[in-house]
């Protein structure tokens, strides 16, 4: 049978967006849903209990390349896998290590047979081919693993680009004929095919072929408009099958949550809500706030006075800045709670309006307030 | 009447050690106590919940000189004081700012009305005096507060030392004469004298005569033989009021807490618990741990196997190794939690040694596990 179901809930009339479940071995999530990236086993500043009680977290992201570097897959199989290495007993999707792979620059090189690498820690050399990556992510012991794949650059052209779609489809193939632990891990298939409409439609084609248990889309959110985003997701997601998962890759604020979620996407994943709030920025009702400004100083409100997060109704502004400025850990904690779970509930709102086919009008008051691409 | 009252419960006949309670406006120090220093108004790492909650701490440390600087008195005066600043509505206690300024070495100088300094942040010039730092303390609002004085060096000559002493005494003075929140705020005196009986003894005789609701030793585990430390505790803390809580600035290590037990010392504090934490050490039952080390890679069994606390009732010594070698907040916050919360329990198990007369037994049995001066 394998080992997640998707469930069709409901679709918006007024958008066409999905409300859906995911059931794996790990828990149900209930979709659209942003699901937190714990690269290194751990969302970063977060206890996995705050994940759980909290923003009831039902799924986390884990990084391969950097878990395959530090403490490596072997020691996390012999821990028992990831669940019980961090101690998470709930789902957990891990990427390929393509794309961290593919962003070290001038430090790999692909070939048909795979990508040699230097280690952004220590310089030594490895390689990941379709198969060590699967290798890797078995030992991990995702509930969803996903494709090695190449995602081109922005800018990338048409030839190079169709060739690189052409060789992450063989790729997905070397994965599905790699992965045996079906019953217990699904595998996504990737859609590759940069920002040309013929190789997206291609890419969906040859994927759709092998029947994965779900489909991802890459390459997106990599520096293109996103009028153009939003263009190639229109046409791209609704190409796929209505009986499986579709998670649209590293992507997560607010705006582009909502947009992807009008589109039919049921999942996405980012690290900027982590990542801005150890720099001092929130995401709040009305739009960003980086606390660390001097107008915040003497500021003894709540970061967001609708927000119902632990830190808002804790803290004040003046206190977050303090913690802040002198760089205490629990400024980055306070902000990284407050962000995962401004996004949570902005996630819970969106389930909430497909269901009462509103969210095209939940977008419109959201927006109204937060402001457009912010 | 005044801001504490200290009541002595029971005085252990194997030691001489005191079991008591320091009633507070923010609440009952059940003492010996350890307090966690949260020098800039947070215990580093951990939420003002996690502290009530994991650790059941009733009072902790803030520091003056940082405060001071950042982020300044009269904002936190203007957010109702450090409790409201910080949202902590247990005690809190605040020293004067000496030491660190003395701390400052070149970037110092001492006059009979106060202490030049430039700031570690920026190299502003500053000024501080006995007056000064009593302003600021008020500001903060802290229940306990400390008279200003200067710490002399470990090495410093009789006749210096002598002449610092009368001054520390003359400031203590000041203190009193200008600190008039009595009824909310405590302020305790401190003696000094370095490594001379003979000035210890008249440090105290002085400040008794002063009338303090509690008394501080100062000028101690500043790179003393720890012998010397112990005889100048033993001959030093009988000399103080018994129906006043005594108060030995500083320390904190497992051993020099019991130790300070055991001659009539009723509170300590020590940064040491938070920062090895953050260097990956942590104290067990059977000594220091550091984790950082290549033994722990694979060791799935908890930090401490006696231990309750959070962090070794849900995590591995190989998790925590993982999240410490990446620089994880996670890693700094579980070892955090651990270490203070072994203190913690340390102190309680002092705490119910005296009450039944065997702190002594306590003692040796807890060297026999963990090693002496670890």
């Amino acid at each position: 049978m394998g080992a997640i179901r998707y469930e069709l809930l409901h679709v918006c009339k007024q958008t066409g967006a999905r409300r859906g479940r995911i059931y794996t071995p790990h828990g149900i999530i209930e979709t659209p849903t942003f699901m937190p990236v714990g690269t290194q086993a751990t969302v970063k500043s977060m206890s996995q209990d705050e994940l759980k009680e909290m923003l009831d977290a039902r799924i986390i992201l884990g990084n391969t390349y950097h878990l395959y570097l530090r403490p490596g897959h072997k020691l996390i199989e012999k821990a028992g896998g990831l669940h019980k290495f961090m101690n998470w007993d709930r789902a957990i999707l891990t990427d390929s290590g393509g794309f961290q792979v593919f962003s070290l620059g001038s430090l790999r090189k692909i070939t048909e047979e795979g990508v040699e690498f230097k280690s952004h820690l220590d310089g030594s050399a490895h390689f990941i081919s379709p198969e060590i990556s699967m290798e890797i992510q078995n030992c991990l012991g995702s509930d969803i693993m996903m494709a090695f794949d190449e995602c081109v650059e922005y800018g990338a052209d048409y030839d190079y680009t169709k060739k690189s779609m052409e060789m992450t489809t063989r790729w997905a193939q070397r994965c599905k004929d790699y992965h045996k632990n079906i019953e217990k891990q699904a595998l996504f298939g990737i859609v590759q095919g940069g920002m040309f409409e013929d190789l997206r439609k291609q890419s969906v084609k040859d994927l759709i072929a092998m029947n994965f248990p779900g489909y991802a889309i890459g390459g997106l959110s990599i520096g293109e408009p996103e009028e153009k985003m939003y263009e190639i997701l229109t046409y791209t997601a609704p190409l796929l099958p209505a009986d499986k998962p579709r998670y649209l890759m590293g992507v997560g604020t607010p705006d582009y949550l909502i947009e992807s979620a009008m589109r039919g996407i049921d999942m996405c994943d980012c690290v900027i809500q982590t990542r801005i709030a150890r720099n001092g920025t929130a995401f709040t009702s009305k739009g960003k706030v980086t606390v660390r400004n001097a107008n915040y100083a003497e500021d003894f409100t709540p970061l967001d006075d609708e927000c119902d997060c632990y830190t808002c109704t804790h803290h004040t502004k003046a206190y977050l800045r303090h913690l802040v400025k002198c760089n205490e850990i629990l400024g980055a904690r306070l902000l990284t709670i407050h962000n995962l779970k401004f996004t949570m509930n902005l996630m819970e709102n969106v389930r909430k309006a497909i269901e009462e086919d509103r969210l095209l009008d939940f977008r419109n008051k959201f927006y109204a307030k937060y402001g457009y691409n912010k």
